[in-house]
């Protein structure tokens, strides 16, 4: 580790609070932070699509320091999407305009499964390895940390078997139900892509990861979360935590399950909006630092709505603290609306280091 | 009451499991029993539209009792939809080919809430409670009951301001917050238009009553939901209580404050798969009887498979029923899918009558 990183690492309130130590004011970065509610967004990618943008290393760049230049968030996160390591593997991904991702080939039987690759990132994911070397490259001498992601195996193999979103999630459900053992290896190739491709973030210079378990709780029933789901994440949190940076587990819907969620690893909690933040919080212990959680659509309100709200998440962090509980990092329960309005983020950054300077 | 309604509370399995009434066997129904799955009701559909055959006394009373002639569950439920009850209210409905339910004049501003409508019942749904007269005049003397439904009010909202379906509810959100006053008419109209459909289904002659708040638990957290949404179900239920009927509370998603979901009220609790039966039971209280929650998606499997999981779910029942607790009524945990083969629907059913028989 050299010793840009580690200053880095002692003055950072972000990663400070991600290994539970005490910080200046609260943290705060948004979910999709960098993306189409920004003027500077729609301009790049009025001009190049949004594989375009992910592939070139120049412009991810530019687009992940967008915020931190405008707003001053205290971390920047890799401008990329959660789908791109599929391609890889074997999928034919499209971001369709206005229907969201497609993927034109998607799984329909065991045979499909065995077929998957599993290359290495630097084969496929080397435009956003690039762009974390440029990133970090801009952001470590001015102090700020960049997060690297990537998605958690059951939210890929979800798109991967739907071939898109879904409601249901009824044939992906089905698969792991009829077909266990394909199940089980769509399940570790998404765990060995992915994990090589987030020790490979590290490697560029990410100096804290985030994976993303977008729809496991919308899809899955406790009982199925523990037995398709639970033994994968955890394989995935356990290699991990080798990579000398904190890791953050963030899912949705799975509030009424955190505590097996919580389970599977990683060092601190990412926290939707469905349970006030300390309820959501007790239930993966007040000893680890968590994130989160303002509902999104609050930053479609005006201020004294909005600020009431944020109020209400950075008291009940505050309670938490005060009773001997972990550091608090401030983020919403899910990402940004595109609709929202810019004046309203730039003022919840301000506002948050402001109310919580100590 | 009449002799032969009162005779039917007295015998059917399924109104004495909702009184909390010991019964020979465990009473079974599957939410969308009416529908794409079955080869009848396709070939009715093939001729007619959704909104045709929901207008239309004759063909919706075939539709409810093609189920029931077909696999022998013990009660039925009046072919309809949530949405229809909007049309008369002004909003344009259409059931989109491959898209849902579409509405053409969604509400944008807290002048288009002042101009809903609340006609009564018979005005606009009189189609269906025609429907309920045919059905139960061939079902009562079988001795079979009929259930009438309704959506809940922030279910029918969120269509009405989304325009259709969702996955964020951010535009329902944003009015909820920022225009408290047209949320609080809006849902009052709801009510209003919802206690006054479901009380004319009793007079016509459902004899159980059945409540979807199917989108509140996808869209709100627990804060939400007890300030914008439980004082409006509160009410709802408190007018049911009248109609001397039982009335089922069921909604999805909401495992994690289902005892804010139970505080509403309803004679017996709906729960959706995501949680164990007896877990999610537990929650609301073991002394009310509980509908549920096999996960549809179970029926897409081999029989061995899903004869596990439907093992499970009795075992849990038969767990609450040895401690004391109240009877269960089986059932989905949401509605059956579309492509659920016939001969599974036909095995679960007698299954669940065989394996509980007394």
């Amino acid at each position: 580790m050299n010793k840009t990183l580690k200053t880095l690492q002692q003055t950072s309130p972000f990663l400070r609070a991600c290994r539970g130590l005490p910080t200046d004011y609260t943290p705060i970065w948004l979910m999709r932070q960098a993306g189409r509610y920004m003027p500077e967004y729609r301009a790049i990618r009025a001009q190049h699509s949004m594989l375009d943008v992910i592939g070139t290393p120049e412009l991810a760049a530019a687009v992940t320091l967008q915020p931190i230049d405008a707003f001053g968030m205290d971390a920047a996160i890799i401008f990329s999407d959660i789908l791109p390591p599929l391609i890889g593997m074997g999928f034919n991904l499209e971001f369709a305009k206005g229907e969201g991702p497609v993927i034109h080939n998607p799984i329909t039987s065991p045979e499909d499964v065995a077929a998957l690759r599993t290359p290495p990132a630097e084969e496929n994911m080397g435009a956003t390895l690039a762009a974390i070397r440029l990133v970090t490259a801009e952001l470590t001498p001015r102090g700020i940390p960049l997060i690297g992601f990537a998605g958690a195996p059951f939210t890929l193999a979800s798109y991967a078997v739907e071939g898109g979103g879904s409601k249901t999630y009824s044939k992906t459900k089905a698969l792991m139900y009829t077909a266990p053992q394909a199940w089980d290896e769509l399940m570790r190739k998404l765990v060995t892509v992915q994990v090589d491709y987030l020790r490979q973030q590290v490697a560029a210079g990410a100096s804290a990861l985030q994976v993303f378990d977008s729809w496991a709780g919308l899809a899955l029933g406790l009982q199925d979360y523990v037995r398709y789901v639970q033994p994968y994440n955890k394989r995935l949190f356990a290699e991990l935590a080798h990579t000398g940076v904190p890791v953050i587990n963030f899912s949705t819907g799975t509030a009424v399950y955190l505590d097996q969620v919580a389970a599977c690893g990683g060092d601190v909690m990412g926290l939707d909006w469905r349970l006030p933040l300390d309820m959501a919080w007790q239930r993966v212990g007040l000893d680890k630092p968590a994130q989160g959680n303002l509902d999104p659509v609050a930053l479609l309100t005006e201020w004294p709505e909005l600020q009431e709200r944020v109020d209400d998440v950075l008291a009940r962090a505050a309670k938490v603290r005060a009773g001997g509980g972990a550091p608090h990092i401030f983020n919403l329960g899910h990402g940004i609306f595109p609709n929202t309005p810019v004046d309203n983020v730039r003022r919840l950054i301000d506002y948050v280091h402001e109310a919580t300077a100590r």
